[in-house]
């Protein structure tokens, strides 16, 4: 008798905001291991904003999930049974492993995980993707000097809150941009963020930011988009750096949305706006890794997660990103550790 | 009896587009000339989009020109008496003079121009700061390699030219866009550009754009901003470089303009949009113009002149700019050579 998987697959193609019936919950016999593969057991599951580009029925960096494939992600998860040379049942594993409780692979994309004294959670946070974007993004696109001012949105997020302590390490003054009070109290008061302020009781952006800012933006890194993005510009200093992550504000949009035309502020300021995908750094992760695992180690990178339950619950949980419902990284656990 | 000077003045600030009575022409005596300072007769004058900025009573990058000020401006002329040890009557110069028949100094923002074989003309265009502007928005912003594809915007004018024949040096594949079909054709006739096209008289831009670039954008250099600028977006290739240098189109704009949002593009793409001005490769200008001589003399790099008579017309001249009427370096004749 096989056993069964539960997958979570693409059912519509959502159209704006997606909704828990563009996802079903199917279950699938597990096939028989060939020879070189090996089965993983699902421990957690990352949720992550990007994953929206992949609901559309448009080639954007990456292939669009066909409709009744299994959702995309990255998972960690326990090796369970083994035909493959160099994985044994036992190991700890993360990788492309996409929302289901178990995964049948040849090891494509799928790496065995060294997390330290660290949860094997980290693997998709601080010490995974994540913790890679915020390192690359910040780092080559935008390299902060001592002294600069940072400017981060999305800053409670997984990538943000990572961007802002290692604008830290680096000696700046940084700014968060967040959604709740509770995330700007995290912000400053946990991670040691210079300042913060909630956007979504603050009136008028490029004010607050001028006041928090007193010298200017030479740094924004930009996970969301949209009003926010449109009121760093005015305050970006000569030769200012702005390392394009994400645009949440916009991925839910059925048209181009308008906005400010703000080009002629890079010509006065000789700015740069940059966008980047962090496997473009694939040749320096193991560097990247090497320094994010020594400053979580040291106290000086702290991170936090926020675990929900159930495979059966992702979609709910990935809609909730769009709400801004996270602090830190967004986990769904598939099962106990 | 001391001698007269006739100058341009800034009358008023426009509001949108500028008039001719926003300028003055005023008459002034010549001082006597101190140690150290130089008098110089303008021959040819510069009228340029930038000046546009200068009229505005907000400091961008430069300060902006007073009410009742000569407004500020590029100039060729000739020494005609000199207390100065470095420059002699009859030296050929060129710099900050200025709309103004004569110039008094003392040789601050003022060169000794050295054209080679070419008019003197040629130290206000393919050899002066077009020129320049040209070379480094293109060579340092964009860096194109053999066989990529450039578009520049705003093809027809002094910078544009010269960045469209420096692309082809470097053995790229060239794409003009420019607003008459006398214009198109020389373009692609006598500047060796592979295609270039009417905006004026084209309706779907992308679509024109997709048709004259097979292969995709990899380098933009834009002039113009604004629906042009919006087009290119959706075709840029992976690593794609937007050089910054003029947003022609909004200078005149009252309010900031609203486009369609364009930053998500940069992340897929992992794309750069960066903005200069010339003076920040100041240390480099002697190499540069070495290069764009070198070009001139073999044939390389064409110019054209537009040569219009009279200081009393450099204010229809320079409106003119936004009505796209000039072909290469647009100038005015102040007094014969």
């Amino acid at each position: 008798m096989s056993r069964i998987n539960r997958q979570i697959t693409l059912a519509a193609r959502p159209v704006g905001r997606p909704q828990e019936s563009d996802f079903a919950l199917v279950e699938t016999p597990i096939p028989e291991l060939e020879e070189g593969q090996f089965l993983i057991h699902t421990t957690y599951l990352s949720v992550d904003p990007y994953m929206r580009g992949r609901m559309n029925d448009r080639k954007s960096y990456a292939e669009p999930v066909k409709l009744g494939d299994v959702m995309v992600g990255e998972a960690v998860g326990k090796v369970v049974e083994s035909k493959h040379p160099k994985f044994d049942v036992g190991d700890i594993v993360a990788g492309s492993i996409g929302w289901q409780e178990y995964c049948v692979t040849d090891g494509t994309d799928i790496r065995k995980v060294r997390t330290g004294n660290q949860p094997v959670s980290a693997a998709l946070g601080v010490l995974g993707m994540p913790g890679l974007t915020a390192y690359f993004g910040l780092l080559e696109i935008a390299d902060p000097a001592a002294g600069e001012t940072v400017v981060v949105s999305g800053a409670a997020g997984a990538v943000g809150s990572t961007v802002g302590q290692i604008a830290k390490i680096r000696g700046c003054r940084v700014v968060g941009i967040a959604g709740t009070d509770e995330k700007v109290a995290y912000l400053t008061d946990e991670l040691g963020f210079d300042a913060a302020f909630n956007y979504k009781t603050t009136k008028d952006y490029v004010a607050k930011l001028a006041e928090l800012c007193p010298e200017g933006i030479d740094v924004y890194f930009d996970n969301v988009g949209g009003p926010i993005t449109d009121a760093v510009f005015p305050l970006l200093n000569k030769h200012a750096r702005v390392s394009v992550c994400g645009q949440i504000s916009q991925y839910n949009a059925t048209k181009l949305e308008q906005g400010p035309r703000l080009l002629w502020k890079l010509i006065e300021k000789q700015a740069r706006v940059e966008g980047f995908l962090v496997f473009q750094f694939i040749d320096k992760f193991r560097t990247a890794m090497v320094d994010l695992a020594h400053w979580v180690e040291e106290g000086q990178l702290k991170y936090r997660e926020n675990i929900e339950e159930g495979l059966e619950n992702a979609p709910k949980i990935f809609l909730g990103l769009f709400d801004g419902e996270n602090i830190g990284k967004q986990l769904v656990r598939v099962s106990p550790e």
